[in-house]
């Protein structure tokens, strides 16, 4: 089998050993040329190629089973598994997936996006193998980054107590998404540090005694070698105090160091962790001298102001006058913090992946006497939603979430949606959620919220594209008129959905500036028709809480997500879909126009 | 000052330490003395209220910060900070909650119920006080059973990147609800083991080098002890890791040693735990032999069947023909599922105090081909939010959730209510929610979610009080008419509110068995007015969705809890509050019945 054949993990299988590096080689190639067309996860994928060949050549794929933690790093994944065109058009409808997906292949487990889950999907499916009588290996594989997500922890204590065979890579590149933080991440380094990269030989002495047969005789002879060895390579005790028998660490680069690895991990009878090095970005000279920067890499042509940037600079004017903190769980960079770190590195938490954890630390924060601000994607809150509602909202305290990416992402597709937080949030009380049109009012929204004493949720797209120039002032749960028609039709729209409801004819458009609370005495004046828009599921969402205040008494419309996932790779066929365009809501508003004036005319 | 003169920490402050014990005592007979009288957590109490009585002793509180972790620990520290006599009526409205709140005390920073958030909102403290200022104490307190939840290693991992002093309590009773499970359960067991308890002169000469002024030169003389005796006691690897000097462990009963141990860690410019050893249910006999069995204790005269009882029973009955299992965080008692854990060990996976994970390992086991059934309290299933969106539901996965004590839950007040399931599990797309208003028809609900593909979420309150009977077949998305009456007048009843529903008057009673899917059918053939009843928040929960579906054409009345936090403690108050009465629902028919006759006989 030449590498140029190889159109699936079979083939791989069919490779001379030698040939694999080669092959890693052309898939690195292949990444780098998608990624710079469609946007994507650049260093992170080139980093984990290797380590990808290695495991489908190692393992029986897709009956043995791999989990990817995350999901981001699965290009060279995918390109070995039989979607090498499809990735041509990576994070578009008609291509692959940026993330895992079974409905793709069944190469792909689940659907993840989030972090920190692989171990405890690994552990079900191990333990499903076992009471269902398999015998096919489950293989976790999982970042340093998401070593700092709590729920790997939770997952390490039950394996600890119920061991079963199972087999965990640590990809270790020392990187989360930005800066890796905090004390795992210190210690992996210090494990860097302290050892160097083990070779094979050694290791195969002290796992002889593993091996069936032919091991123990053989491991005997060399006890005292194996024993030594044992204390300075294996003898991790973080690990091995969750029934983990730890390997490494390993070049994750070096093909046959990573083979010999896995084969180990493969006869093991216990859990076993195996510690590779990686280089974020390995084989792209420009993505590893700068990783974070190639961490994710947006589509060509990408359109619209950055709100994040808006954020970043506001919080460092809020800052000069104001007792306040920032909070992020290792998206500093995606939330343009970089600024504010910089010049307040005091008053800045990057506390790694961890949003349960910022979202309590936020509370106490809070409590101190410092007014904090968690900056967090719309779609990874989710992970804090218990902490939100029990730690912030019952204790009634001054938090303010700036909800970045909220609404419809585009090329992410269905494991980043930011479209349900209207809805999460609105059903817990004490909470109060604001979402502005464009940048002048987010920094308005910022600026005002430093005084506010409750809890509250700023929610804003990634990126707009009207300036709407001054906006009116802010005051809690009011709205703002932005176009007054005397049509007898209204449209309320929230946060970016203002850009449709200012380009239509004929009817008066309120940017509904806040969505809990609502602006009851503006809802209770109208009548006629009411058309709500928002970029968020319906269910729980903005225009049924219209519709229950004031639905008996106006028609009203609600134009917003339908209650499904939703892995649309654009935004604009997002909102296609989902009605959500100029032409539609036109079309609504002319329809009610002539049924308000037959009605009047009658 | 006499041990009866103390009205609160400031006059404890003022006992000479030899009387500390006796005090603690007097503390220990008011706990069993309230609790048994109003249900509660005895053991626990018992187990804790010498290290209450010291760290009043030793901290400056309320300036020095406590943060109880889990909250039901705090009943010698209410004692403690004048709520003796509120105590008397432990867990009803007159009297306190059974959990911190900072309406009833200054002393109390967080109301809290959950677990594994106090080492977060600590370490928010700690900062907040570096960025004003201060120079109070803080200090967390966590039972070994909190050390199963992930968020503890976030914040473990976010202290030890950038540490602050503070000091973490670690109560090891080696218990959190039921059995302890879990790697850390084991590992705290070998420290147990391996080590007898600290003295307290060697930790003197151990830290002599951290006091100030003296320490250092003294310290110096004693080199060689003091070298053995740290590797002996603070050389615990595990914590070192995260930055934390480690002391213990300790008996959590000798108040001398407590006091001494306190004492080094409020010195400490690093962040510190101590390890104390605790006997849950100390000074109760009856206690202290079966700390499970009092754990929690109900109010005398508590009513109603148990639903979960019928719950563990039907798993069982389920499991001899179904590939199913079982998980559950930690509530192995509280959900009875017992005798499922004797009669099926390999199909039962309890994973300690982590619903992340468990939702996660359920995606996992489900995944490989086996059911699985998550038992936990609806409160609880917050924690594992966008597990269930993410992991379960956007993967499609047949996972059935058993949501139990949902709804309100009376005694345990703000922090334990179930009140917002339907609401944040309904905007979840797949999924898919029944509530069976009895135990039959609980029964029947779980044997046929068996044959369920999809993610399915049954919940229920903890009791029920009326047996309907035979139910009719379960059938997807379909409801159940109860009583047929010509009036114009429908009432939809949820769960346990089908018990209000049958004692009405003059109107048909449907039993809206599923939630989500609405029975969509049966809704478009209805008209005049509508009667919701759930025991819910209104906010995206049941009568909202069918107001947005026939509210233009009926006259639909939603009732259920008002989006507020409800501290109220007792079942049938909180059902008073919210027009959840025979009385009040009957007034509703009576009055819509007379308004569509006026309207007939126009």
């Amino acid at each position: 089998m030449e590498i140029k054949d190889v159109k699936n993990a079979d083939d791989l299988r069919k490779l001379d050993k030698k040939d694999l590096s080669r092959y890693a080689q052309l898939l690195r190639a292949r990444i780098i040329e998608v990624t710079l067309e469609n946007g994507g996860h650049l260093a992170s994928n080139l980093g984990i190629t290797d380590l990808a060949v290695a495991l489908h050549y190692c393992f029986d794929t897709p009956k043995d089973k791999i989990v990817w933690d995350v999901g981001h790093q699965t290009y060279a994944h995918k390109l070995i598994t039989g979607r090498w065109e499809l990735m041509g058009k990576l994070r578009t409808d008609e291509g692959a997936s940026g993330f895992p997906s079974p409905k793709e292949s069944e190469y792909d487990s689940f659907t993840t996006g989030h972090s920190g889950t692989s171990l405890s999907m690994a552990l079900g499916l191990a333990r499903a193998r076992d009471l269902v009588g398999g015998n096919e290996k489950v293989v976790a594989v999982i970042g340093d980054g998401a070593f700092t997500s709590g729920e790997i922890y939770e997952a390490l204590n039950d394996l600890g107590d119920r061991p079963t065979p199972m087999i965990i890579i640590l990809n270790d590149n020392n990187m989360s998404i930005s800066r890796n933080v905090g004390a795992m991440s210190k210690y992996f380094n210090n494990l860097r540090v302290n050892r160097k990269f083990v070779g094979f030989k050694s290791d195969f002495k002290a796992d002889l005694a593993s091996l069936p047969f032919v091991g123990k005789p053989l491991a005997r002879a060399l006890t005292s070698v194996k024993n030594s060895v044992k204390r300075r390579v294996v003898g991790d005790k973080f690990f091995e105090r969750f029934g983990l028998k730890y390997y490494g660490p390993y070049d994750g680069h070096n093909m046959e160091r990573i083979l010999d690895a896995l084969a180990i991990a493969k006869s093991s009878q216990v859990p076993v962790i195996i510690h590779f090095l990686t280089d974020k970005g390995r084989g792209y000279a420009e993505a590893q001298t700068d990783p974070q920067k190639y961490h994710g890499i947006s589509p060509k042509g990408e359109k619209g102001l950055s709100m994040s940037a808006v954020v970043g600079k506001t919080l460092c004017e809020v800052a000069r006058t104001s007792n306040i903190a920032v909070v992020t769980a290792a998206m500093t960079d995606g939330l343009c913090l970089n600024q504010f770190a910089a010049e307040y590195p005091q008053r800045f938490f990057d506390v790694a992946i961890a949003e349960q954890h910022a979202v309590s630390l936020c509370a106490g924060l809070a409590r101190g006497g410092v007014k904090p601000y968690f900056a967090v994607y719309s779609t990874f809150l989710q992970r804090g939603f218990d902490q939100v509602l029990h730690d912030v909202c019952l204790n009634d305290l001054p938090v303010t979430f700036l909800i970045d990416r909220a609404g419809a992402v585009g090329p992410d597709g269905a494991t980043h949606q930011g479209i349900f937080d209207l809805s999460y949030l609105s059903l817990i009380p004490n909470m109060a959620i604001a979402s502005p049109k464009d940048g002048t009012e987010l920094a308005a929204l910022i600026k005002w919220s430093a005084t506010v004493k409750t809890p509250l949720a700023i929610r804003y797209a990634k990126s707009y594209s009207r300036d709407f120039g001054e906006c009116a002032p802010i005051e809690f749960g009011k709205w703002e008129v932005l176009i007054r028609a005397d049509s007898g039709v209204t449209v309320l729209a929230v946060g970016k959905t203002n850009e449709i409801a200012v380009s239509l004819v004929g009817a008066t458009v309120i940017n509904a500036r806040f969505v809990l609370p609502l602006d009851e005495e503006l809802l209770d004046s109208l009548e006629g028709t009411v058309i709500t828009l928002e970029d968020n599921v319906l269910h729980g969402g903005f225009g049924e809480a219209v519709k229950n205040r004031i639905g008996k008494r106006c028609n009203v419309v609600a134009i917003g997500h339908g209650n499904e996932f939703c892995d649309i790779r654009s935004i604009d066929k997002t909102y296609e879909k989902s009605g959500l365009t100029v032409q539609n809501v036109q079309k609504i508003v002319n329809s009610a126009v002539i049924s308000l004036e037959n009605h009047k005319n009658l």
